[in-house]
């Protein structure tokens, strides 16, 4: 059976990057089908329209998405609905894509390029689970009105809603819980119930879903106190699980502490396996073009999409531990670069990996 | 012209802490009438409310109210407007408290207590301007309901409503612009312009009034990245603005990136200058009655009322001068002990503070 596989390489280095993972796939001889689609600003280009009717068709009837990163400044005056990130949040609506797994993991030998002191970061595996289509980010109603009450009635003010119904938590809830049955088996749920309607329920619901996984320990924490003990004591963390805004902000933060973005995949999945995999990192159009990007963590994220949509366990060990290899072997690009490793480029590292394989 | 001071010392560590900037201000020989008053749990110990009508009474007719902290896990099982949190809520509402200055300072003696690389830290010197009384902490309606849309319209849900107005936004964004040319004249407004319509509308009118503060350089930045730059480069922010929400969390990271979260003020201003003034911390409940908290985030804040409420710089000065002098001295409580110091409790903490005054 043949996999098909939608690659949407996008903007800034995400040509670049997609590149070298393609080749890592090509080499692993697997029955892929792999198409590419313009996405983001480079669709607005050709098309119009960040993501046109023809790549979200192209990903609705695909296994998996294969994504590189969306963005850039020349964008940042067109009218919202026609930036690049909308093409990000339209596919997750379009394919319902809910369950969002960002692992915050870093490398033996990459404990230096972490901010903070080696003995809090080394050895650190996080798995965040962040829930990808509820939440703020998509509530209705939203827009600019006149205020009728609040501190300036009269006034013009915007507004957004934030929502969480219990089947969406109990679902992405599900997901946390046996993710963390595959690990440590603990899970940090985060959430705002001392504050939020919307996060009183989510506590609410997790407890209990929590019922259903006695074997699992399930700690409560608020946001602030969680973006507080990740910077002091992130390795205390197993599997921390979320909302849409407040996962947006933790794993990003998180992301940022291991010192090595540029190695962290990502995967968001729907209901049936489908998914989309992307690195954890932005289209960095600054170094766009130079050949200087980290092409490892979409690399990484090819391996996820062989785990979790394709079933290609094996592949995706192939994958990963060969990039452990190249790591090993002193490989370093100019993000993860230090004094006495060697300095290669986004070309150069996919080889690498494609030699280890 | 006697000012008067509401103090209140709510739960855990509140009452020690509180007890010892109280120690300070009666040793500057000023015309202080203070008056204490129950909040939070011990307010529903002795009243069944957190913030008793005599107590918010007491707060609103001061020039400033001196406050410990509140909360304690045994009160987690009340239904919500019962809980100790909500006195905070309730007073910052009460009194229009829209402006939250929390500054996130690294003192030359304390960098090794950090997380992060001492050449990250060292000389650390932010301040965070959050917004108080808007955005999705009190923005109506917000509730539980049945579903009328999304995912799963007929499912049981819960919502909130994020929201700015116009002359909310205007005010804080003067207070950001202000406190920036006594600065280094460089401002950092966060949002998330991208998903948000509050927060679009946040960028634009904080671009807006930026046009009368043209010697300010005004930078937007995303708040997931904030979190990220925060981590990396923290050093780069000089004052950080942003709202109720967002504001939350990022000022208890870059609290925590400190290393000495015990050590840090805050202020939380109205139209009037009236305001609330308490230490950044919690109130530990597992530390609590043992003498050992750190008094200094509550004394720096009794500083931080006397230069904005009450108009007395010169004694802020000499408290914070005080501050610097016991730390110079190596005196220091358990939170940021470290070898080569000397341990201290809290009231010799406090004493030691007085000494130097
Ligand atoms: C681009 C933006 C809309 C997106 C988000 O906020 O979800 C990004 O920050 C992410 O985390 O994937
Ligand atoms: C206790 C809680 C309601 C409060 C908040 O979220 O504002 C606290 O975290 C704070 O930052 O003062």
């Amino acid at each position: 059976m043949t996999h098909k596989i939608a690659v949407l390489p996008g903007d800034g280095i995400g040509t670049e990057i997609v590149a070298e993972a393609v080749k890592v796939l090509n080499v692993l001889e697997l029955p892929l089908e792999m198409e590419t689609a313009p996405v983001g600003g480079a669709a607005y280009e050709v098309a119009g329209h960040p993501l046109p009717e023809s790549t979200l068709k192209l990903a609705q009837d695909s296994d998996a998405i294969l994504f590189g990163a969306v963005g850039d400044w020349k964008y940042d005056t067109l009218e919202r609905r026609l930036r690049p990130e909308q093409a990000i949040l339209g596919l997750r609506k379009a394919l319902g894509l809910f369950a969002n797994f960002r692992p915050a993991i870093c490398y033996e030998q990459l404990v230096g390029a972490s901010s903070l002191k080696p003995e809090l970061i080394a050895g650190l595996d996080i798995l965040i689970i962040r829930e990808l289509t509820g939440d703020i980010y998509f509530g209705q109603p939203r827009g600019r009105r006149v205020a009728t009450d609040g501190h300036f009635p009269g006034a013009e003010e915007a507004f957004d809603t934030m929502r969480y119904s219990r089947p969406e938590i109990e679902r992405i809830a599900h997901v946390a819980f046996q993710a963390a049955r595959k690990r440590s088996k603990k899970v940090t749920s985060v959430d705002k119930a001392n504050v939020l309607e919307t996060f009183q329920f989510w506590k609410d619901v997790v407890t209990e879903v929590h019922q259903q996984y006695p074997d699992v320990e399930l700690e409560h924490m608020y946001v602030d106190n969680a973006a507080m003990q990740l910077v002091k004591a992130p390795k205390k963390f197993d599997v921390l699980f979320t909302g849409n805004m407040f996962g947006d902000i933790l794993s990003d933060e998180a992301a940022m502490l291991t010192g090595s973005i540029g190695m962290l995949p990502s995967a968001s999945l729907n209901a049936n396996g489908q998914g989309l995999y992307e690195p954890s990192h932005g289209s960095a159009p600054d170094i766009a073009g130079k050949g200087v990007a980290n092409p490892l963590a979409t690399i990484l994220s090819a391996a996820m999409m062989l785990r979790f949509s394709l079933n290609q366990p094996e592949a995706a060990d192939r994958i990963e531990s060969a990039v452990r290899a190249v790591l090993a072997a002193g490989l370093r690009t100019p993000d993860i670069w230090s004094e006495g490793t060697t300095r290669v480029g986004t070309r150069e590292m996919g080889d690498a990996v494609v030699a280890a394989i």
